[in-house]
């Protein structure tokens, strides 16, 4: 039966990549589809998700995984699921892929990988995706079945996607205990910029400014309360993946930082104009603006 | 006697301002020194200190609380702390004040406020001082004692300032249970402005630009994830105490806002030129260096 036709629980997932993102996923939808199959090179990585419980059945390269496939989830770093498709692409011209397949992806940025989409035949179903949770921690040893509870699932059909798939990997999300939406690609990474690749460049440049100062003199660290913890976590993500987003979401990012640098600037002279009054209204709006914010949308 | 040769345990201890910071050093005071006594200006405040165990008694005014004190603590916002420091100077000269009194605080500024405490007249002990803990909820009602359990507690005694006053407290900031250090006030300052209050302003900035966003798309608060609520926690500080603390660390803060400024220039840069190279080997040596710091000062 064409994939598209089939119903979630009928269907076999071929999860490529078994990190904190996929092994997450094999645990929250085992027992609730048909298989999942797990993709990774390593076979140690494939031992231990068979071994968590995170996956059926496991295979060392998408050609292997692919052609048992109802739904491709690529689940690895922005710059691998933009290779991934092409390989996919290659799989599909020589038949290898299921009538109406879907592949999807987890990854942070959307617009590139959607154009990346776009060039995949008429018989693959395209779904972009990202589910918005993470740790900074990473890796198969911290998945867990909960990862995606309640957590925004950003859906990105291509207009061509036949609203079976649609429907199908909102059932996905929804089976993982996700919160579905969709989002157009362009949208969701100026959004993802603001509130989440950007504020990772703040934290990454508020940290290495407070680095300068304790090269020089030590005792900075020991005076660094939990203030100092909370706006750098976001400088410990795992630095490859934060720089393959940044990378795919260019444009969006940079837009932001002059956002951004513009707020900084506007501070920086209020203050060397002694500007109390002016100031003291920016402090006091952000403060209930975020605290409205955390009321609306949980703290 | 005068107050100087006394031991911590034979000492009045007179607590301006009964917020977080005074509540709480009220409830890890008491029992241990002779006496703790609460000034704020409004009745009910002082009526809640003594309810919840923060104080002894309680007084309106500095100048009926000051002559019993051996130590007076200012745990009020630096600009009041600089108005109640004028405000001793008058008390002392017209006699007031016991014969070696310590005057004490716990502004979040060191430079200005130590400035302010050598215009005080030789019999006065002056100690400048800076518990480096928070939380960004204030009032009395969160005051715990525990609140200084193992924080740094910073000292910037004077150069005239007597070391018996220095060791009471020494004394009382290790009966609070902190860990008292010596810092120049102009040094406190400098890594001050690094960890906390440059921090902040990071932190407003990184919310203020995705406010922006979020006002023409309201969807970008429902993608927000926890990393963002970490970024702008500080944002949810107390803003006119905060606003207090820039205005009166202005050079510190400006000095280490152009640092911060400069790392979102320089990522700007390797952004817009696409140097993945250059983008990687920073984001990987930010992450190394904050882990280091966290296995070392603890995360």
């Amino acid at each position: 039966m064409n994939s598209v036709f089939k119903s979630l629980e009928d269907c076999t997932i071929a999860i490529a990549g078994l990190g904190l993102m996929g092994g997450s996923l094999g645990l929250a939808l085992r027992g609730q589809v048909r298989k999942v199959i797990g993709i990774a090179r390593r076979a140690e990585t494939v031992q231990q998700a068979l071994a968590i419980g995170a996956i059926d059945a496991g295979h060392a390269t998408l050609a292997e995984a692919a052609p048992q496939a109802d739904i491709i989830v690529l689940a690895t770093p922005v710059s691998v699921i933009l290779a991934q498709i092409e390989e996919i692409r290659g799989l599909a011209g020589q038949g290898l892929l299921r009538d109406g397949a879907i592949v999807t992806d987890m990854g942070s940025t959307k617009a590139q990988i959607c154009e990346a989409l776009e060039r995949l035949p008429a018989s693959v179903q395209p779904v972009g995706a990202h589910p918005m949770c993470g740790k900074e921690t990473s890796g198969l040893e911290v998945a867990e079945a909960t990862l995606y509870y309640g957590a925004p699932f950003v859906l990105c059909p291509l207009p061509r996607t036949q609203p079976q798939a649609v429907a199908l990997v909102t059932a996905l999300a929804q089976a993982a205990g996700a919160c579905p939406l969709q989002l157009d690609p362009t949208r969701h990474d100026r959004l993802a910029a603001a509130i989440s690749h950007t504020p990772y460049l703040a934290s990454l440049a508020t940290f290495a400014a407070a680095n300068d100062v304790a090269q020089r003199d030590a005792i900075a660290w020991r005076l660094a309360a939990g203030g100092f913890r909370s706006t750098t976590r976001l400088a410990g993500s795992d630095d490859q993946m934060m720089a393959d987003i940044l990378l795919s979401n260019r444009t969006a990012v940079l837009d932001q930082l002059d956002r951004l640098q513009g707020h900084l600037a506007h501070l920086a002279s209020l203050l060397a104009n002694g500007d109390d009054t002016r100031l003291r209204e920016l402090a006091a709006a952000a403060r209930a603006e975020r605290s409205q914010f955390l009321e609306t949308y949980g703290g």
